[in-house]
């Protein structure tokens, strides 16, 4: 426990010092939400997504973050061609597959955003179980799950195997797997499901932890979600409900403190 | 009174435990606030905006919410072929006519959309105006009202009656006719007017609602007002401004328990 | 300094007795917040943003604020027909060129933009440096700056006098000046720049000041820049960290009397 106490710390205080620029295509939901946390984390967000940009802009970036919240065939388009150059180059990516079963359209465009190799994909029960058994027929068809995070282990893991990377699963207990190990990140609180774009801003985490070291993949997965969920633990102690929760989520990351995160960070090894 | 209290509160209560999923086509300034509001009322929101989804996505929705505040061609399309797929299969759906008359191209887009026949219309009195009179004459341009909600009781009937909706005209009291009966919905503060996508979050409630009765379209509309309202005036009571006061009211709507409800709730018969 | 705060409040008590319309074509991330600070000032916002209905729309406005943010193709084509109308009927119009080294569409989109005269150009130290000197290469990749606001002093200087707008550049003091001229606000506090949109804010505001007395369009910057910068620091007292800092900020603009700005405004000649 200890030792991945100081491993997020390390990760998080090194993303204070270095403010790496993240690119986020993200939906236009959770945009406000995203750039706050990694403004309030240390990191630098752009949300650039013109595939005119792209060539130019998301070569000098650190990470990027790509989300198909709101997708469109433009935004397709310019994810393909972020990821493909990040997959080029080496830098490293995360896949938010949002609502992987809302339609045909939205399948086959994480299908092949997966051709590109993303660095971590995190989604939650129902969309990594939908991505991994690449059916499009799912009960979820929302944003919302509808599976436990620990329902999903199994597809995790396949999908961790067949796509090449560290698929992380939100709920109750975050789950990471590299398609062997399987680490559990227990931090957070439910109320955090009632607040729009928690999950769409905990994979841009994802991506500022990864900017930081990219061949330790699952360390930077587990970090994130781990300090994720110990601020929102912390917001909690001062939320009367979702808004000032959220709220107080994004002061508490700012201020989080090395003393802070030791003592409250929850992670075990689940395989 | 206490009838409408009942019901609303039946309404209500409903949304929490079926969590119906409401598809949301709207302006970019509102979708955060509309999200979290739909999350704190206990549903599902789901804002899928691109025509290549809609086909696949919306003939499964329990309702839909169409809002033209950041029109373009693009989201027009998008908002004409979920209507139809609504109109065609008999899910409800609420069209929020924003800013009506800041051009002829997004008047001809209301005037085309009420082909598809809404189950709902919700607008300022200016907005309603302008629609009822099919003039694209208006002294408001932007989307704040320059009239009263009660000014607008005619121009709400006549429209109820030519276009077959339910009219909810928003305002100090909030108007909601069939196009005979009028019913005045009294929740709500002055403030929140200051607090952008209000109006815009009350009618994707309005939208909630109707999932779980679509054959009591008035009802529905005249509960989510007052639930909203209602929750403004909770949060009014913790708020130093705008912005604390779009917290608290979502706070308050997430934890609104019955009886709190019951003895706000102010709704009367006009007519 | 009581010259400058009467001036303030003389504008700023105007905003809310008239309450212009100012239209905002602006990144996707701002929104929800500028319009927000601009409801909270007394100004009527509006996100009209299709070329479809500038033609229609922006004749009738009473300032105009273009932010590059989240720039594309659609979005270029807008805000060129409405600088373009501004320019033509005199209507004042704010140019925010929001990491303007991003990449060469983004580049020259801002120098076009140019070519139809904005009153005011407002961009942190990075942007206005890289804009002055009409180079695409600047160490500011992402929307955050590497400079402080005293290293872009000559060049906002230039950038004022090719272009003939006021250039206000933001900072621990913010920087305003007419090519000749050169005033400081000193009001605001750090931890501002934690919180996504600020910069695009206070530019809106600049655009709300500027409605109200475009033939003194320096008066304006500097005033709008001053009471955005005082709420801030009323808004700091009662922070514990961005998020909630964001919220206080709105409420404290809001709520601002003429004594308390009096007592905070911050304005001194640098020239």
């Amino acid at each position: 426990m200890e030792e991945w106490g100081k491993r997020t710390w390390n990760l998080f205080s090194k993303i204070r010092t270095e403010s790496p620029l993240i690119q986020c295509i993200t939906n236009f939901v959770s945009m406000d939400l995203m750039a706050n946390t990694l403004l309030s984390a240390g990191a630098s967000p752009a949300m650039v997504h013109s595939v005119e940009e792209i060539p130019d802009f998301t070569p000098r970036v650190s990470a990027l973050c790509v989300n198909l919240g709101t997708l469109s065939p433009d935004s397709l388009s310019a994810m393909i061609t972020a990821a493909q150059i990040c997959s080029e180059l080496g830098i490293p990516w995360v896949l938010d597959p949002v609502a992987v079963s809302a339609s045909s359209f939205r399948f086959d465009a994480c299908v092949r955003l997966l051709g590109f190799k993303p660095t971590v994909i995190r989604g939650n029960a129902s969309e990594i179980i939908a991505l991994s058994s690449s059916s499009k027929s799912s009960s979820a068809k929302g944003a919302d799950s509808t599976h436990d995070s620990m329902d999903a282990v199994e597809a995790a893991k396949l999908l961790a195997r067949t796509s090449g990377a560290i698929v992380a699963v939100s709920g109750a207990t975050d789950i990471v797997t590299d398609g062997n190990q399987v680490v559990g990140a227990h931090n957070g609180v439910a109320l955090m499901q009632k607040v729009t774009a928690t999950g769409c801003s905990v994979t841009a985490l994802i991506a500022a932890f990864l900017a930081l070291d990219k061949t330790h993949a699952l360390d930077a997965a587990v970090s994130a979600l781990a300090v994720f969920g110990v601020a929102g633990e912390l917001g909690m102690k001062m939320a009367k409900g979702p808004a000032s929760l959220r709220m107080h989520l994004i002061d508490a990351l700012y201020g989080l403190d090395e003393a802070t995160l030791l003592s409250h960070v929850n992670i075990t090894s689940l395989s």
